[in-house]
């Protein structure tokens, strides 16, 4: 992140890079890619597996899914392990297993900026910020408003912004000032100039799909070959519960197979209204849902690498409304994560709550489901930073105030936070001090209390007076005066004129064809 | 929690029970005894656990404790296990072991009312209210001040109302408007009368521990046989960090160690001031601190119950101020379960936080030490609801916001959120709606729909448009609205009017022989 010649210059004779390191509005963890060493937490035993299993199976055979894409169904019957009826398609538990066998357990995804790689599977635990509200709420509008381009673009520098979030999810808010037949190109462009970390393309049509990849290997500097020989982003699509998946979101899904790209299937089940009130059985139809779209990327580029999500939670019984950070929406995580584990596919969850607005409510629902993304060994968690309102408001204030929290996750899993070495048991460090006195001055304590804790950059440890004399500052105001600092301190990250010149050059041309059809 | 004769009736000509009961200002779960399923999270390895031990061990054997009463002195040289060198006593890890062993792994404390029998110990996971803070602060005030008899009254109220509050802790706020040698007599007699959950005294000298089992006795209609034939109530004492014990605390851990009362022993070393700045050096110091205890305990009556407590935590390197909820926390909790298991003593933890007020800060903080406090298998959750300030203030609002994250813990440990029968897995639900359509009418929805998911109390799940024709209200405030309607419908449990008078002929009694003394 360091300056460059290529970096393009800001206006308004801003002193340069080192003096505003030296008035950085937060100190942050550095960038790094948490592995998660916790023993996952399993609700299910093997019998409870197995019933799963076996229900996503029946689902698979017995009553199918619907393809409203004419290619798929064609691509599927022509794999010779499927009955197609009309646009439903049933697959035997032997087909789908030995299609799932192909993907990949663990795989990377390379950005522009390769020390931004990002690795998904295994033990590692990424981060990704909020994505598609069509909403905004901000500390000093105080009022939910349709998003624009302006907002768009500040999230998008939090999430550059912040080491924490390790790969761009969809628009972090849906600038509806910008027409959708070219929403994607603009906001295309501003990922790919304001972000260096990995992209995201939604799979809205062709049109949207193709000129994302083309944007994303313009900016990477990539041949076509280049960009087909390995991960360079991802796009992450959502049946149509119950047991549907739509044109749109199969076609990109189809188009990224082709071209080696990283592909997540999320089915969104809420339990009680688009899948069984049952959690199990909500669960068993979202892997029945994600597996059949993971066959048909395997069947059509084998070994392609896919991960399956999950959005299993419950709706408000009264209300219908749906709710998240539930405790039936953790066990739904942490049971599909043992799914996953079954299947040997990574995993994705994410980072969510139903409420409306940055306050203690905001944070329990958060935590709870940012603990379950961590006790379901989770890999990508989407959402992790910004989301309000069950997923229709972004927000600046809880995008910061969730990154104090996945900084807290990072550190949790550094081993420094458990060993037990001689030097960690500091049995002299005691004798030393005996039966009176402090710890505070000794040598055992100074040479490691710049690095012992965690350090929060958002949390006010001061006692009750020093932070009422700081002017007794509830959290989203901190968060959004750090909010405010951040976008007047920010740089984009180094882009190589030529790159971002062609860039342009494609938006451009790309628009005076039209951009993308709108009735999808 | 019925109608009795016997009731209190409140002044005002109020309608009866059943009627405030079709107004009641919340829905809340009912009292149980939750079961911790989980599979505790464990970052030490068997090396890990062994490292930890050896040095709890070697302090006791080379280091040694400070006991700062003669009384214990005497006690431990006579047991034939220990070297005594002036205040400081010197035990072998075999004595040590042997009477930890002692120690039951799992007992039950039954208060005056019996229905309210709490498990402490095998995977029972109780939580107790805030304790002891000597300020309070409310919406309404919108300031810290000094606690009255009346906050800590409104306090106990809650404390009795919240079925998830399954024990009663020291005072929920320091009544500083009582003079400190009648304090006890006045709180005790509240939280006898306002409450009927189990009861805690602090050891603070004799007059208050002995005056505390004779109203507990009393309050329960007991002979004194009857009271020292199983455990009523509990203490919670605190070495004075690094390898203190003090004289008062002791002297209380030894009368109720007598009557075979609980014991809970929670050292006070925050890493990097009263403890090494390393975690696990910190938890072995913990032990060390804990298990003399114990062994005193088991050395005056084999048996007795006992329970070890964490507080371990780290400071702020910039202040030295307390932090808590930190990753560091986390996993110094997790250890100490680990190390509790190793020991098979039951475990006390807490739910704490460093925020000021009852905003996001204070949620994820909170959230985080319950979790460390579900994750490490902890029996006892001391200030579960309505810590702020690092126990410096009580809340009300707090206290209610954390009552709702209990009860959803409550609810992620039911085995219902995890079931895999057919009926779970619901593929004929699954069947009948296909592949079109939804599950909000079926009837295997309608046959569950009213029990199958957690309903909040406190949680807005409305849309943002709901909430804010409903008046935009954030947590902290609806908390607070909800602490006035429970106010308003609370009900004293019943008691028998005799007892009541004896209650009252015993405070005043001791009141006229002038308490306790107040220079401990």
């Amino acid at each position: 992140m360091a300056g460059s010649d290529n970096r393009r210059k800001r206006s308004g004779g801003r002193a340069g890079a080192a003096t505003r390191r030296g008035s950085a509005a937060i100190e942050q963890s550095p960038w790094r890619l948490p592995i998660n060493v916790d023993r996952p937490t399993e609700p299910l035993d093997e019998d409870g597996i197995a019933a799963i299993h076996d229900g996503a199976m029946r689902i698979l055979e017995e009553i199918g899914i619907a393809f409203l894409n004419p290619e798929a169904i064609e691509i599927l019957r022509k794999s010779g392990g499927c009955e197609i009826d009309g646009e439903i398609v049933r697959m035997g538990r032997d087909f789908v297993m030995e299609k799932v066998a192909l993907a990949p357990s663990q795989f990377d995804i390379t950005p522009r900026n390769p020390n931004h790689k990002i690795t998904v599977g295994g033990k590692h635990l990424l981060f990704g910020n909020v994505s598609s509200p069509p909403n905004y709420w901000d500390m000093a509008l105080g009022k939910k408003v349709p998003g624009t381009r302006e907002m768009c673009q500040n999230l998008l520098k939090l999430t550059q912004y912040f080491n924490c979030i390790h790969f761009s999810g969809g628009y972090p808010v849906e600038p509806v000032d910008v027409h959708a037949s070219v929403r994607h190109l603009d906001v295309l462009f501003d990922k790919l100039t304001i972000t260096d970390k990995v992209m995201h393309a939604y799979s809205l049509g062709k049109e949207r799909v193709e000129d994302v990849m083309e944007m994303v290997r313009i900016a990477g500097g990539l041949s076509h070959e280049e960009f087909d020989a390995k991960p360079r982003m991802y796009t992450n699509i959502n049946s149509t519960s119950p047991l549907k998946h739509d044109y749109p979101m199969i076609d990109g899904w189809m188009r990224l197979a082709r071209r080696g790209q990283a592909l997540v299937v999320t089915p969104f089940t809420l339990a009680g209204a688009m899948a069984p009130v049952t959690m199990s059985g909500a669960v068993a139809q979202s892997l029945a849902e994600a597996l059949c779209a993971v066959v048909l990327a395997q069947v059509i580029n084998p070994g392609c690498p896919c991960v399956i999500g999950t959005f299993t939670s419950n709706v408000d019984m009264k209300s219908g409304a749906p709710a998240f950070g539930t405790p039936e929406y953790m066990r739904a995580t942490q049971m599909t994560g043992q799914m996953a584990r079954f299947y040997d596919l990574p995993m994705r969850s994410s980072g969510v709550c139903a409420a409306n607005v940055p306050d203690g409510q905001a944070m329990w629902e958060t935590s709870n489901s940012l603990w379950a993304a961590v006790q379901s060994g989770t890999h990508m968690v989407y959402h992790a930073a910004g989301w309000l309102e069950g997923g229709l408001i972004a927000s600046p204030e809880k995008f910061i105030m969730d990154c104090e929290v996945l900084q807290q996750i990072q550190r949790y899993m550094e081993p420094a936070t458990f060993a037990t070495t001689p030097d960690d048991i500091a049995l002299d460090a005691i004798k030393s001090v005996g039966n009176d006195g402090h710890f505070f001055g000794i040598q055992h304590t100074q040479d490691r209390y710049t690095t012992a804790f965690y350090q929060p950059f958002l949390s006010d440890w001061k006692n009750y007076e020093g932070w009422e004399v700081a002017g007794g500052i509830w959290t989203p105001e901190r968060a959004h005066n750090l909010f405010l600092q951040i976008l007047e301190e920010f740089e984009e990250p180094p882009m190589d004129i030529a790159i971002r010149e062609e860039l342009s050059e494609f938006v451009a041309r790309r628009k005076k064809e039209g951009g993308a059809p709108t009735d999808y």
